[in-house]
């Protein structure tokens, strides 16, 4: 098993972690973010573009075993040689489950403890996806790191319905393991529990009992508030054990990855850079930016001109609005190259900040920063 | 005044001219094919996307004066430091008069003696475009080579008002020359007159007395048939002087290309590579294809096997089908990607060809690969 994963260092003033992870398709810094390819595409993408974004490019990407199951079929991928060849991705790769999709894409779902039932967002048609199923269908997309199938209950939900919930997830977790044949992936557990520590502690060590090359969190940023998350991240993450990755799911805002990076978080991914450049809004040093606000029709400086990416570097506020208001597709790709090329020089500033046992610091100016410009 | 054309060799067997454009942003080899930059884009394609394309990239594009007027406006763009640096676009720029847009995109317009009245596509407000405003806002745009504003007639009109238009656009040719103020500016004339040989001869010869940079053949492709287009083109090229570039507007298909650059025409521009590009069809060396064709769902072969294009150097056809259906962005870009760069090669072979002499055997085997590949 070409997998591992190794705590370089602790940094000195916060429980964050610089970490190495090891795939079959090569190394991963930790702390790191995902860039999401929900459709064996991160949204206006080629893999070259990924591969030229700020700090050595994306590393791993994320992609959507929901979608790629409906279509264009896992078994097609399969056949045209897995996703990585399929998409042209040489890095590594994680699929989620489907899990998630399942509860927030799809109609008429329903739960039993075989699986779930549900209809295609795409076509109405009927499909019934099972921890075994979901582990099979990751194995034929064939990403590095494949997640167990798991129930993310809406929030808010009764502690009872929590606690059911959490011990059928345990159960899939246990058939999701038992299931895998592929020796060359790794199988990350999923810790539920809602915001309640003592569910959190439980998922976290009945997990760990069943044995996973990683463990996420699950079922956060779901629509509870900010300090609510990072308590509920903080707790579970103390919970998780110290020598395997611990991934946060679905998370977030550059704020919440400075945020649960200081928790002992290695893993992000969000759709928020890819999905927020598509409508104009980008991320920078000085805060979030509407491109489209009128005030930036004759600006003629760059979006952020602390930034070194290549719509920084070739282009103005001004040009960025115009392709927004016509809309032309440049105008989504400069934005989104933006904003990734953000994300992942913020994840570079922050392992760099850990190696120098400076991650206090740097947090603080990173706020300081957002408050003076703004 | 930075401009410049000189034929550089004639080929053997056909009419066929290798030439060199000199502009104030460099030079440019013809006969050459301009991608269309409607909106200051390519549509989908980066500066450093076009430059990547093969043969050396796009030599020179083409951006729609009537669409830049109306958004974001000329002014806009002369205040961001012209259409060049707006758009991050180094290399020559041809900008065209607005004449043909106000005819096929605007409502209600109103032709007199002055000018033409037209409401605005895009909020349907009132504008007024005449030769001396179509200049004036070409010089504020700023592009190497401008046009003048001439009417472009319906298809099929009457004999009689094909002449009057065509000395009306007379008329018109002299106040866009009058007017022009910028010396660093070609201006190249129209030559209009229908599907009439007699029009098309004194169109040329007249606009010609009144003297520019180069000549256009405008009026053409407009909805007549292949044969009768080759024809007028034949014979107004041959009207046309040998020592001024020789400008087909709005052509064309692959075999348009070859055909008229056999034919002696120097420039080519069409919106026929990209916005095919975005609705599935790719251009290849064996014809057109569908990507969206079911046929095409697990074949693992590049859209085009002797393409070297980004696309087909890295992406199936299984692929390039999936993102269509899925309606990815990243399959627009990648099948403009892939027609833009057979433009360009297409346009490298018939110039190495008029080099080596052998045109006429070019064409043949153009033909024959398309008959036999089908």
């Amino acid at each position: 098993m070409a997998f591992g994963f190794t705590v370089l260092k602790k940094d000195a003033g916060t429980r964050a972690r610089l970490g190495k992870l090891v795939t079959p398709h090569g190394e991963v810094q930790t702390p790191v973010f995902m860039p999401v390819g929900t459709q064996a595409t991160v949204k206006t993408m080629a893999p070259e573009d990924l591969k030229a974004l700020g700090a050595g490019g994306a590393g791993i990407i994320l992609s959507n075993t929901y979608h790629l199951y409906l279509r264009p079929g896992h078994e097609l991928i399969a056949k045209m040689g897995g996703l990585h060849r399929f998409m042209s991705w040489d890095r590594p790769i994680l699929t989620d489950s489907g899990g998630y999709q399942v509860f927030s894409h799809s109609q008429l779902r329903k739960i039993t403890e075989e699986g779930v039932k549900f209809q295609s967002h795409l076509d109405g048609s009927y499909h019934f996806l099972t921890p075994e199923r979901a582990t099979g269908i990751q194995e034929a997309l064939g990403a590095d790191i494949i997640m167990c199938f798991d129930e993310c209950p809406p929030y808010p939900s009764t502690y009872d319905y929590l606690k059911e919930s959490m011990e059928m997830t345990l159960r899939w977790a246990r058939r999701c393991k038992d299931s895998k044949k592929r020796e060359d992936q790794a199988l990350f557990g999923i810790i539920q529990g809602g915001m309640h520590k003592d569910l959190r502690v439980e998922s976290a060590g009945r997990t760990v009992e069943i044995g996973f090359d990683g463990y996420a969190i699950g079922g956060l940023s779901v629509g509870e508030t900010k300090p609510l998350m990072y308590e509920a991240t903080e707790y579970t993450a103390e919970a998780m054990p110290e020598d395997r990755p611990r991934y946060l799911m679905g998370v977030g805002t550059p704020e919440d990855l400075v945020e649960c990076a200081c928790l002992g978080v290695d893993m992000f991914d969000c759709v928020m850079p890819t999905r927020n450049a598509r409508t104009g809004t980008l991320f920078t040093s000085f805060g979030k930016m509407n491109i489209k606000n009128a005030k930036f029709s004759e600006d003629s400086s760059p979006a952020d001109p602390e930034c070194t990416c290549y719509a920084c570097r070739n282009f103005s506020r001004a040009y960025l609005r115009h392709l927004y208001s016509a809309g032309e597709i440049l105008g989504m790709r400069l934005n989104t190259i933006h904003n990734l090329h953000y994300y992942l020089t913020l994840m570079d500033d922050i392992r760099k900040a850990i190696r120098e046992d400076r991650l206090t610091s740097f947090r603080r100016e990173f706020y300081h920063k957002r408050e003076v410009d703004q």
